[in-house]
């Protein structure tokens, strides 16, 4: 879905790659990703999805990232620099997108009689949250890019949801080193934002 | 630490590779893992953490595990298997393990004064763990293994959180195709169960 940082990731990387995508669009509270149909297809019922002309799919934004950049620029070519690159994107998935993408999702997106229902659990997420934002901070103290010492899809996985975390509530100036992160991942070629993409 | 899935995912995979680790205990709440020196190799904090005999450090357990399977029978050989391993490793670390995993360190391992504070998350953590446990009973109706038509890291992943995840109060019974997965990974040479390994 198009506000979706998960699915805006596949688009940027796909973009940046030039690799073309037809895309199937899944309205945000539509359900259409529970219904049978989509469930033969990811049985987790989540977007992105990414199809091939045979029919065969794969799930996970992050692992459509790994196979679309297999043998390109935006993966690593060292195994190390590999490895250090898939270390930053289990990270987002399991530190960064359940605290910073879900606290996004239910404050800008959600409607308040939804969000009465998840209330309690924003002091988590943003505790949670900003202690992933932190150890990338610290990362970013020292290093320009996350993986081998260029833009990457580490990079991509990172700034899909990071870039947006303020409309989680996130103070994202607290931040400096990020900051100027976001600023570089902007300038890479064929960048595009995510409500043009 | 020797109670977490995570560290203990890639002691078993170590092991059935045959690559000789050192361990270092981080005794569970001892707050180790937040003082400087380590926070120095990892700044987010957490174990397990590969330590090369050079210095250089690699977080995360899929990382690592994709990391030393490299070129082995652990990791699918075929693109979009590795696709597809890379998939379920991901579900994992976003769908499975802040759920599944979070609930059995609350409720197993944590004082009954500090499950107190997190006592309002546990229906969260149940609904979520349940769905991503039923998304692997239906892959694992159709399918013996995670991918590839094989054993393999993806199967090591998932299971390090879901063979112990009635610690955390969930109920393997109701997954029948899972729970015979389980007994097909046990079955696996050189296994090791989490408390021996």
């Amino acid at each position: 879905m198009m506000v979706s940082g998960n699915c805006y990731k596949v688009r940027l990387a796909a973009h940046q790659l030039g690799i073309p995508l037809v895309l199937q669009e899944y309205p945000f509270g539509s359900g259409k990703t529970r219904e049978a149909q989509f469930l033969a297809k990811n049985p987790n019922g989540r977007v992105p999805l990414l199809e091939l002309d045979d029919g065969r799919c794969l799930a996970e934004s992050n692992a459509i990232l790994a196979y679309l950049a297999e043998g390109t620029a935006l993966m690593p070519s060292d195994k190390w620099d590999r490895a250090q690159a898939l270390q930053w994107m289990f990270f987002e998935q399991n530190e960064h997108e359940p605290s910073v993408a879900v606290a996004r999702r239910w404050l800008a997106y959600e409607s308040p009689h939804a969000l009465a229902a998840k209330r309690h659990l924003v002091p988590e997420w943003h505790a949670r949250g900003n202690a992933a934002l932190a150890a990338m901070e610290s990362h970013l103290a020292k290093e320009s890019w996350f993986a081998g010492g260029r833009y990457s899809i580490a990079d991509i996985a990172l700034y899909g949801y990071t870039h947006c975390a303020e409309e989680g509530g996130f103070d994202l100036s607290i931040y400096p080193a990020l900051c100027a992160w976001l600023e570089r991942v902007k300038g890479e070629p064929r960048h595009i934002p995510l409500h043009e993409s």
